[in-house]
C-alpha cells in the first residue's frame, strides 16, 4: 500500500524538493499539492522540471480532503505555518519544514522571532526531527517539527562530542559556507545572480541568526550544561550545500574516534577517514552527510567539518526520512539516490 | 534476477554518472570497475560523492573475468575504445560510450577523427545508439554504439522534421550553448573555472566539430538525401547541460505537431506548448529532453529547441536504456529520476 | 577644466557602471547623483563598491541645480525616461542610456513598446549614439540616445557588411548568449541565482525581442532596403558580456576583410586573425569589443562573431564615449582600462 | 619620466594582472615581458583580453637588456623566483611576488616549503611587502617581497589589534573563503569548473598552509611574543576575492575604533561602520581592502572580516603599490581604479 501525501506549499524549493524524492519513493504518492497563491496552476507551470510527472493540480489548502492523506508535509514560509498546521485535522500526521515548532520553549521562540508563539500548545507536542537523535521520538509520533539547515550541519558535527564531554562547550566556534537555495524562492535583490556571482559575504553575524535559538537547545541538552556557541553563515555563489567548519577545543583523533563509533551505523552519515576534508560536490542532491576531523597545530585543538545538501538532508530529504519513520516505513526508503557530479 | 555490470574506464565523468543511475536500478549491479591508471584504488577515492556505495575496488581491464558478466559499459577515451573493444569476448554485450563506432562509413571516420578506423570488422556490427531511433535494432543487438551528447540533441530536435520532409534541408543551423561535463574530466587550460567562469566562446566554429559526423550521417538517413548543416556550439559557465536551438525552413505550427505526434508515447522527451521554451534547469541530472518550436517573423521560419543533461540522456542515461532493452529489461527501469532543481 | 556631469537613475547598474568609468576620467567629475526612492541614502550604501569615492548624496531629480551641470546621464528605467528628460533644460547636454529614444519612427516605437511615444517632438531630436557609425553627428548633438546592448553586439558585427552589400539581407540569423546585467538590478524569479546558475533558456524567442526594432532601423539604413533579421537571445548563468553568432550568407574572406578595412582605426574595435573566435572572458569590464569570422563548410556560408561587455560598451562606456564627443574631450578619454581577467 | 618595466613570468594570472594595471599607469611602462616557455608568443595570443595593448614580445629572461630597465617584477613560480633573482643585476629594483624571500628566518622557509633556502644572503636584504606596515622600509628598498594574498588579508585584519595588545594572541582562529585564482594557472583537477563549481571545500585544513609562516612570523612582530594562529582557508566557485573572518577573543568596539584609527589615512583600507560585513563583490578588481568588525553574543568575543581581492590588492597591486614607493611616485599612482561590480 502507498501512503498518500499531501504538500502545503508546494511552490517553493523545499516543496519542489519534496516531490522529486517523493516521484521515486515506493511508498509514497503525492495526492495533493497547496500554494494558495498559485492555486489552479499545474505543476509543470511552476516548476517545468517536474514536466514529466503526473501531479495533482495546485489547490488551496482549504480544497484538500485530508480524510484521504496519510502524511501531510507543511512547506509553509514561517509563522504561516503555525497559523495553518492547529486548523489541521488532530489526527493527521504532519511534519513541519519551517521554523515554526523546533523551539521547545515559547520565550526563546519569542527572543530569536520577535514576537509570541501563537500555536504553543501544538509546540508541546513537536518532536525535533533530527532523524538520528531522535529516532524512537519520531517513530511514534504525530507531529515533527524538521530542523534548519545550519542547524542540523551543526548537530551532525557536534552532539556525539557534547554528550561524551569530548569538546570545551564554551568556545565552539560555527563557520559556515552556505549555498543560496537555503534563502528560498523569495526575491531579495542579495539572491540575484548579478549580486552574487562572484561576490560572497557574510550574513547575520555577531550572533543574529535564528539558527542559533535551535543550537542553544540542542547542544544545551547534548552537554547537560548551558551552551551558547558562536555561528556565521556566508553566502556563497552556489545552489545546494552547506560546509561547516566547527573550531573546538578536544583531542582530533578523540573526536573522530567518537564520531566514527556514534555513526557507524547511520545509513546517511559518513565520517572520512582522520585528517580528510569532505566536499559539497560530494552530497549534492542526497541524503548523505560527510563528515572529517583535522587536528589543529595547537595541542587539543581541532576542526570538525560536515557538509550536506540543504534542501535534502537539511530539509525535504530529513522530512521524507522522519515520515518514513511516522509511517512505518522503512527508514531509507526513496533516500538512497546517489549525489548528482559534477 | 539482477544483471551484472562491468563499465571500463570508470574513472571519469560518463564512469561516474553510469554508476549513479545504476545505485538506483533495480534491475542491475555493478560487478566490475577498471580504470587501468587508477587500478587498485578504491572507487571513493577517485568519486567522493559515491563513498557511500558498496562498490568494487578498481581494477586493470585484463583483470576482469567476462564471463561472469551480462553487460559492459565502455566508457573509455576515443580511440582506446576501438582498440580494446576487439578483445573483449565475442558474445559479451557491450555499450560504447565513445566516439569510436557512431560512423558506419570508415571513411567519414577518417575524415572526422584523422586516422583509420582499427576496428573496422566491429564498426559494422555497431548499432546507432540512440534509442528513441533505433529501438527495435537495439533490442536485438550485441554491441551497441552510443551517441555524441550534442548528435543526441540535434537529432531529438531534427530527426522525425527531416523524415516527414517538413524542413529544407540546405538551411539548417544548429547553435548549441554547452556546459562543460561535456568535456570530460581533462585537465586543459579553457576548462578551469577561472577561465571558464565569466568567460563564454564558441569552440569547433566553422563546421569543424566532429559530431557533425554524426549529423550528416542521421540527418541524411532521415531526408533521403544528402544533409550538411550547419553546427557552432558555445562552451558555458555551467556543468551540466546542452541547449539546442536549431533555425529551420519550415511552417513551425507543423513543426510542433510533427514533433508532438512523433514523441507522444516516448517517456523521456516532452514536447512543450506552442512557444515555449526549454530550460536545461528543467532537465538536469535526469534522462529527460524537453523541446519546444518557435514561429520567427519571417514566413516559414522556425526555430526548434531543444534541453538535455549531455551527461544522462546525452551519454550514461542513454547508454542504460539501451542497455536495458538489450537485457530485456523495461526501458525506462532505472531512468526516470526527476531532475535536480535548483 | 573638468565637466560636471548628473547621472539620473543612479541605483542601477549602468548608473554604477558610469560612476565607476567617470571615477577615473580625467576630464569629468560626479556633479550630482538622483535615484527618486532612494534619494537621500549615501551612494556607499546603496553601491558599497563606491565606498571609496567621494560622491554626492543622492538626490531627487528636482533638487539637482542642472545650470551647474555640463552633461547629463539618465539611466532611468525606459518609459520614465521620455517623461523625465523633456523637463530638463533645453540646452543640456543629455546622453539617454534607455530604449526611449533610439527608434526614429513613433509607429515603429509603438509596435515594439505596446503604447505611443509620449515626447515625438523630442525623439526628432535625438542622435543613435552608436559612435563608431554616428561619430560627426554626435559630436554636434545635445542629445543623444545609447544604442541597447544587443542591438550594439548585432550592429559591430554587420554594419559594414550590410553597407558593403556583402551579405545576403534576407536569411541573417543572430544568436546571442548574454549575461544577466543586461537584465538590471531588478527582483525577477529568472535573474535568482538558484534560478540562473546550472540553467539557461532563451528568451523573447520567436522575434519578441524589443531590439529587433533597433536592428531592422540600422540593418535597413545600412543595406539600403528593408531588413528584417532573427534574433534569438539566451540568458547565461553569467553577470557580464554579451556573445554573439551572426550566421550569414557571405564569402568568409571577404566579410573579415570588409570588417578590418572598416574598423582599422576604430580604438575598441578589434578583429580578430581570420578563424579565430572571441571570447568575453577577453573583454570584461572594458569598453573594447572583439570579432571574428569563421567560414562554414557550405560554400557561400559565414559566422560572425562579437563579444563585448553589455555594461560597458554595450552601455556606460559607450555613454561616456559619446559624453567626450559631445564635450570636446578625447573620445577615449576615460576608456581605456583593460579588461579584467581572470 | 615614465619608468621602464620589466616582468617576469608574464604568462600567469599575476603577470596578466600586472600589465592590466600598469596599462592604466601614468608613471610606468611595460618594456619587456619573459616567459620563458611561452618566449617568442605575442601576449595577446597568451592573453587575448590584452589584445589592444602595444605590449612588447614574450621573450627569455636572458634576453632581457636590464641595463634599460628601472624596476622589475617577478612573478615566477615559488622557488624558481630564488633561482632567478640572484642572477639579476645586484642594483636592479625588485618586487618578487613569489613566496621565496617572505619568511626571514631560513629555518622557517625550510620548515613551511620543505628544502633549504637556495640564496639566503639575498632573503636578508628582502623587505616585507605589506605596503601599509612597512612602508618606509619599501620606500628605501632595492629588493621587496611581496606578501600572500591570504597573509595580506589577515595581517590587514589583525595587525593593528595585536600591537595594540587588544585580543589574545592564544585564540586566533582565521577562516578564509577563496577564489581559485590564487591558485593560479595551473591544470590541477580541483581547479577544474567542473569540480568546483557547486563543489566547495577546505584545503590544507589542520596547520598545514604555507601562509601560516607569514602569520607567525608577522603577527608575532606585531603582538611582540610567539602567537600561533588557526587558519584555514576553503576553495569557492568563484575567481576572485578572498573573504576572512578572524575570531578573536577582544571588545569588538575597541578593536573597531583601533582598526578605525589605524586606516584613517590609508587609501585603500575602509573599515566600514561597527557591525556592517564585507563582501567580496565591493572590491573585485581593486586595490582596495573593506573591514568590518561584529560583537559576538559571548562577551568579549568579536569577529573581523576583510575583503580583497587576491590579484590586486593580494598580490600586483600590492606590487605597483611597492614599486609606486620604491620609484619615488604617489602612492597611488595607477592604483585607484574602481571595483568592478556586478
Amino acid at each position: 500500500m502507498t501512503a498518500k501525501i499531501a504538500i502545503l506549499g508546494a511552490s517553493g524549493y523545499t516543496g519542489a524538493e519534496l516531490v522529486r524524492i517523493i516521484a521515486s519513493h515506493p511508498g509514497m504518492e503525492v495526492a495533493a499539492l497547496a500554494a494558495d497563491r498559485k492555486a489552479g496552476m499545474a505543476m509543470r507551470d511552476v516548476f517545468p522540471h517536474l514536466a514529466h510527472l503526473d501531479l495533482p493540480t495546485l489547490v488551496t489548502i482549504d480544497e484538500i480532503d485530508f480524510s484521504a492523506i496519510d502524511l501531510c508535509f507543511c512547506a509553509l514560509p514561517h509563522v504561516t505555518s503555525q497559523q495553518v498546521i492547529p486548523g489541521l485535522p488532530a489526527d493527521l500526521k504532519v511534519v513541519d519544514l519551517s521554523a515554526d515548532f523546533r523551539l521547545r520553549d515559547p520565550a526563546a521562540y519569542e527572543k530569536w522571532y520577535g514576537q509570541p508563539h501563537q500555536a504553543v500548545e501544538l509546540q508541546k507536542e513537536a518532536v525535533y526531527g533530527l532523524t538520528e537523535f531522535y529516532r524512537e521520538e519520531i517513530r511514534g509520533a504525530r507531529f515533527v517539527a524538521g530542523t534548519g539547515c545550519n542547524a542540523a550541519t551543526g548537530l551532525f558535527s557536534l552532539v556525539p562530542l557534547f554528550r561524551a564531554g569530548l569538546i570545551d562547550p564554551d568556545s565552539v566556534i560555527l563557520d559556515m559556507k552556505v549555498g543560496v537555495s537555503g534563502a528560498g524562492r523569495s526575491l531579495k535583490e542579495n539572491l540575484l545572480h548579478a549580486e552574487l556571482s562572484e561576490g560572497w559575504m557574510p550574513y547575520a553575524a555577531g550572533g543574529k541568526h535564528r539558527h542559533l535559538g535551535e543550537f542553544d537547545q540542542e547542544f544545551s541538552l547534548a552537554a547537560g550544561r548551558e551552551v551558547r556557541v558562536q555561528f556565521t553563515p556566508t553566502l556563497l555563489p552556489a545552489n545546494r550545500g552547506i560546509l561547516s567548519a566547527a573550531y573546538v577545543q578536544g583531542d582530533a583523533a578523540a573526536l573522530h574516534a567518537a564520531l566514527v563509533e556514534a555513526y557507524q551505523d547511520e545509513p546517511f552519515l559518513h565520517v572520512l577517514p582522520m585528517g580528510q576534508v569532505p566536499s559539497t560536490r560530494s552530497i549534492r542532491g542526497s541524503n548523505m552527510v560527510h563528515l572529517g576531523v583535522a587536528a589543529e597545530r595547537a595541542k587539543g585543538r581541532a576542526t570538525v567539518f560536515a557538509a550536506l545538501d540543504n534542501l535534502t538532508k537539511g530539509s525535504s530529504g530529513q522530512a521524507v526520512q522522519n515520515a518514513n519513520l511516522m509511517l512505518g516505513l522503512e527508514e531509507t526508503e526513496g533516500l538512497m539516490m546517489a549525489p548528482l557530479f559534477p
